[in-house]
């Protein structure tokens, strides 16, 4: 029965029913359904998803998996196998395969040699289309998935693309390399996905060469694949910044603590440097305990500033938006408007402190802290996130720790200080 | 001299060069190079650099960039213009341009509708592959940006899509109904973007075919512009969980300096909430005044909490990963990691707590406060976006302010509260 349900469904309709399933449904589902259980249906599925799954499969039953699959996706899946497991389905895979994936497995993680597929197309610069037709209507084992042929010069140097479409439009007789594009994005192997990625969306690209070393053809890499890794940078751009590590909603439980309870940790040590700073300034406190009530104003309101400008500034250095050569601008841009959000923020709460407590000096220390501390906010979120990627690591992980701290102590600092040499608490 | 250096680049580096340039450069830059401003180069500008530089231009001018573009990149870009440059520009198209854009701009803002074009190939089924490829060698206006045919009926409804590589791979005399794909993924006209985005992803898509409310096909959506769309929606969530609009850094300062303030001053409001719990205890911090030194850890761990959850539900909920069917699990595996974060934080800080302070009732009252908050930040960052969003908005956008003012009262209530009825300040 459930069989007859599932069996009309897409490979990846087949896969999110696993992960919309009950954790404890999982493996019972997929044994009622072994045989709808393709290469794409685990390749699709969720990653913690499959994980759990393949644990119940011996090295042979993956083996069998992968051997249906493109190099790319096989080498997803063998990653994630635990070490034992990894071997004995490597020893249970044909030769070939085994060696294709092998050699990807020794590029580094997440670089363009991992992704790449090599069941491609390459001809020769002076094929005619017709040659280039005979070809593929020829050789029975190519694969269908693909969009564009590649042209090699003798020594398998990528040299152009052609379209598909360009060889269904042009006349039989027309030569190869007169109809193919010359300029073309070539991937080295060893390149980051996040790079490849936007080398793919910069120049819509729907397929491109990886080349090795030496610069010959060695794989192509796919826009449908490209797709996952703008989206999986993006969610790990947005989990990062909030500490959630880069697990999704299908992370097992203690993962995902593992992950979050360390920055949750972190920032506890963090709030000490802010709480310290309060503790210089408890004898201002006593006495005028309205200072307490109003300082986590100051300190959230800069937080905020900050959080703005910080996920700005990650974003567009993700995309390569924000350079060398316009990170001047960047910066004096940012504190422009945080030198407007400042007054227009200290101006409203001044006002609403007046309102409150008809105190002069309270309105001028509560308008005149926050003002400094959106500013602060403002330069931290563009300078911490900057300074991080100069020194070569991913600004989204560590900024928001550094932001937040920047704007708390700041902000009890500038508002207690103020408060004390200011002379308000009459001491 | 620019010309030369310029003129070599693909339209992409060009439209990224303007974006490089200072802002008062990119004027001359479009006069300097004035030939090498393709439409193409205009249609991968930076949205805001772009908005700038046509603002200097006339309808005539902007019409004939226009006339060069794909319906989807134009409708784009006519959207962009303000409603009188708009009407010059219309005017100054080809009627049959001007229908398509009129038309494509008759539906909502982000929906199919809008991204579609119309230089598509549509067949019918009872042609063989040898006539299609007879008629796309005939027809010289066809298009070479497509990937995939579309099979029609009569009525000009879709039944199926043929991959260009399978009539390059299939015998000539094979007959289309019986070499395409029979199930395709349709895109209503109406469709918002962000749905079609997260089609394309799950089918791995190339391209798909639009449909009006008759079912009849309209138009063609290609992955390049998916690419796009998932990269903007990703940034989107990201920005607005920060609260910082929805510019990048391109925007102009005061459009930037508009959509952050409006955050700022609502955040103002929020902080209002907590300071007026934290005045409730004003008695119970004078008498402690060590309470106002602890009580922005619990409060800003217990928002930190609540941001991770928040983060990783918004991202679930945009990818369609959380849904009603695993809703209340997804709840309850965030409680359980909330419980162990809880825990964990709460130890830490209570040891720390007890070696500086050597006060029981204060490591309780603390330890006990922490783990209620980061229970409750847990909670309300599932919770909020979830609500959000079966009421119908977007969770990323005001999620973020109802976590934050929930942990922010609820760890000053908790921390104050128990500190004043446990009777650690002896009142
Ligand atoms: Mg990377
Ligand atoms: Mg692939
Ligand atoms: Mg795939
Ligand atoms: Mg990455
Ligand atoms: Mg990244
Ligand atoms: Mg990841
Ligand atoms: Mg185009
Ligand atoms: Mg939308
Ligand atoms: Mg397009
Ligand atoms: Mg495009
Ligand atoms: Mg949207
Ligand atoms: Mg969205
Ligand atoms: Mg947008």
């Amino acid at each position: 029965a459930v069989y007859d349900m599932v069996a009309p469904l897409h490979p990846a309709d087949i896969a999110e029913l696993f992960a919309q399933a009950p954790v404890e449904i999982r493996r019972p589902l997929a044994a009622a359904i072994t045989d709808l259980m393709s290469g794409e249906v685990i390749s699709e599925m969720n990653e913690w998803v499959r994980e759990d799954l393949l644990k119940s499969l011996t090295g042979q039953e993956v083996a069998n998996i992968i051997a249906q699959l493109d190099l790319d996706d096989a080498v997803v899946i063998v990653s994630e196998l635990d070490a034992q497991k990894q071997q004995e389905t490597l020893q249970a895979l044909s030769s070939e395969d085994r060696a294709a994936i092998e050699r990807a497995l020794s590029f580094p993680l997440e670089s363009a040699g991992r992704m790449m597929q090599r069941n491609l197309v390459a001809v020769h610069e002076n094929m005619s289309v017709g040659d280039v037709i005979h070809y593929l209507r020829q050789n029975d084992d190519l694969t269908t998935d693909f969009w564009e042929v590649f042209v090699v010069d003798p020594s398998h140097r990528p040299i152009g693309t052609c379209k598909l479409s360009k060889l269904l439009r042009m006349p039989r007789h027309a030569l190869i390399q007169d109809i193919m594009q010359p300029e073309q994005t070539l991937i080295p192997v060893t390149m980051d996905q996040e790079e490849v990625a936007l080398r793919f969306q910069k120049y819509g690209l729907i397929s491109a060469a990886v080349v090795d070393e030496s610069g010959r053809l060695v794989g192509m890499i796919t826009v449908d694949d490209i797709i996952h890794i703008i989206r999986d940078e993006a969610d790990e751009d947005i989990l990062k910044l909030s500490g959630a590590g880069d697990g999704d909603i299908n992370e097992p439980v203690l993962d995902s603590y593992k992950s979050r309870v360390r920055w949750l940790i972190t920032n506890l040590g963090t709030a000490l440097v802010a709480s310290t700073i309060i503790g210089f300034f408890e004898g201002t406190i006593a006495r005028m305990v309205e200072l307490a009530t109003l300082m986590p104003i100051v300190a959230g309101v800069g937080g905020n500033a900050g959080s703005q400008t910080m996920a700005v500034t990650v974003r567009a250095l993700a995309t390569n938006q924000l350079t060398a050569s316009n990170c001047v601008r960047s910066i004096t841009r940012e504190l422009r408007i945080a030198l407007l959000n400042g007054l227009t923020v200290a101006c409203v709460l001044g006002a609403g402190t007046w309102l409150v407590f008809h105190n002069v000096l309270l309105t001028e220390v509560i308008a005149l802290a926050i003002m400094s501390n959106i500013i602060i906010g403002g330069l931290a979120g563009v300078l911490v996130p900057l300074t991080f990627d100069r020194a070569g690591s991913d600004p989204a992980v560590a900024s928001s720790i550094f932001v937040t701290m920047t704007t708390d102590a700041m902000g009890f600092l500038t508002f207690l200080g103020l408060a004390t040499v200011s002379g308000l608490t009459g001491a």
